[in-house]
């Protein structure tokens, strides 16, 4: 019989993410599998792009930030993006050269469904509440799968991302005074002003939609 | 004369965001002090939320990153959202409790901008191409800043934000045989169908915008 082999999360990883749980590692593996399928190597800047198929109101989002981690496609340098489809998947994508999706295998899912971890997250208590020994099992059980067990890998050969145009170019708010990129810049009596100084009354769902 | 106090920025967030910049040092700031004025710690769960004022296609976004590592409020676990406003600040909120938003100040956008990093970035240079000499000057002007002369700090009395309600369940599609957790979840002839699968046709931007 062959010794089992288990994949290493690097410590500062579980750190940045702040809990244990079983779909940090999950998304981490995602976006070292999906590096090595594109022949890439972890961005420093922005040469690949993430594309979560995850959406919100469901459980197992942390993979995002373990992807985040593994291949240097973050939130904050806009190349982590969320698509919303509630589907535990992902497209790493570099421009110009290729895209791949990578799929939590469903038969996968359904084992992990099994552990008691998701017990305690049905009920409600947060992943650092969870006894360890609890976590520690269905973590193990991420972390000594094979590649192929876990996820379902495929080539996308007409996929097409382009960044928006950016610009450095900024003025500051006739009302407020703080500065705002063109972008967003909104025009009330004839003078320029950010969003929330225009008053357009939206909700927070307006605005978590981007509909500005 | 007092000597310098330069902040310290832990290694491991350097390796998270990638590259060498200035904007993520000043996203970790404003988390700090953010955790500092609501008087919370790093958020292991789901404690707290984070809210970018930033928007996409402008620079300066890299200080998502930095506050996601200070807080712990992080974009897997659905803590980070951007309001898309195009304007350096961030809102940290507790729920039921307070929020406090942290704009960086304008006087201090104007000194940052005259850094030489500034000229390599606008003529397109990735930051891990800048020369280090030029990166350490401008990352040294942000860790050696007092707090007040980097940010507004201002309570936010009237903030509210809900969660989406969660929910686990969920169904595979009737097309491609992959899961989909219920909210995402599209009928097509009368059968439930995944948002790709549904071919519903949307542009990436549509996507992008939620508009599913």
């Amino acid at each position: 019989m062959g010794e089992t082999i288990k994949f290493e999360i690097p410590e500062w990883v579980w750190k940045f993410h702040g809990h244990i749980c079983p779909f940090m590692p999950i998304g981490y593996r995602m976006g070292i599998l999906a590096m090595k399928e594109l022949g890439i190597e972890r961005v420093k800047d922005h040469g690949a792009f993430a594309f979560t198929e995850m959406g919100v109101g469901h459980p197992q989002t942390c993979l995002i930030d373990g992807t985040m981690a593994a291949t240097g496609c973050t939130y904050g340098k806009l190349m982590m993006e969320r698509l919303g489809y509630g589907k535990v998947a992902t497209i790493l994508y570099t421009p110009g050269k290729r895209a791949v999706r990578t799929y939590l295998r469903s038969e996968f899912q359904d084992e992990l469904g099994k552990f008691e971890f998701f017990a305690y997250r049905k009920k409600g208590v947060e992943p650092s509440d969870i006894p360890p020994s609890v976590s520690e099992k269905v973590v193990n059980f991420v972390l000594e799968a094979q590649d192929d067990e876990l996820f379902k890998v495929e080539r996308l050969s007409d996929f097409a991302f382009s960044r928006p145009k950016g610009s450095f170019a900024k003025v500051k708010c006739s009302k407020c005074g703080e500065y705002v990129f063109e972008r967003y810049l909104r025009t009330v009596d004839g003078k320029p002003t950010c969003i929330p100084c225009s008053e357009l009354k939206q909700t927070w769902v307006d605005v978590l939609k981007g509909q500005q």
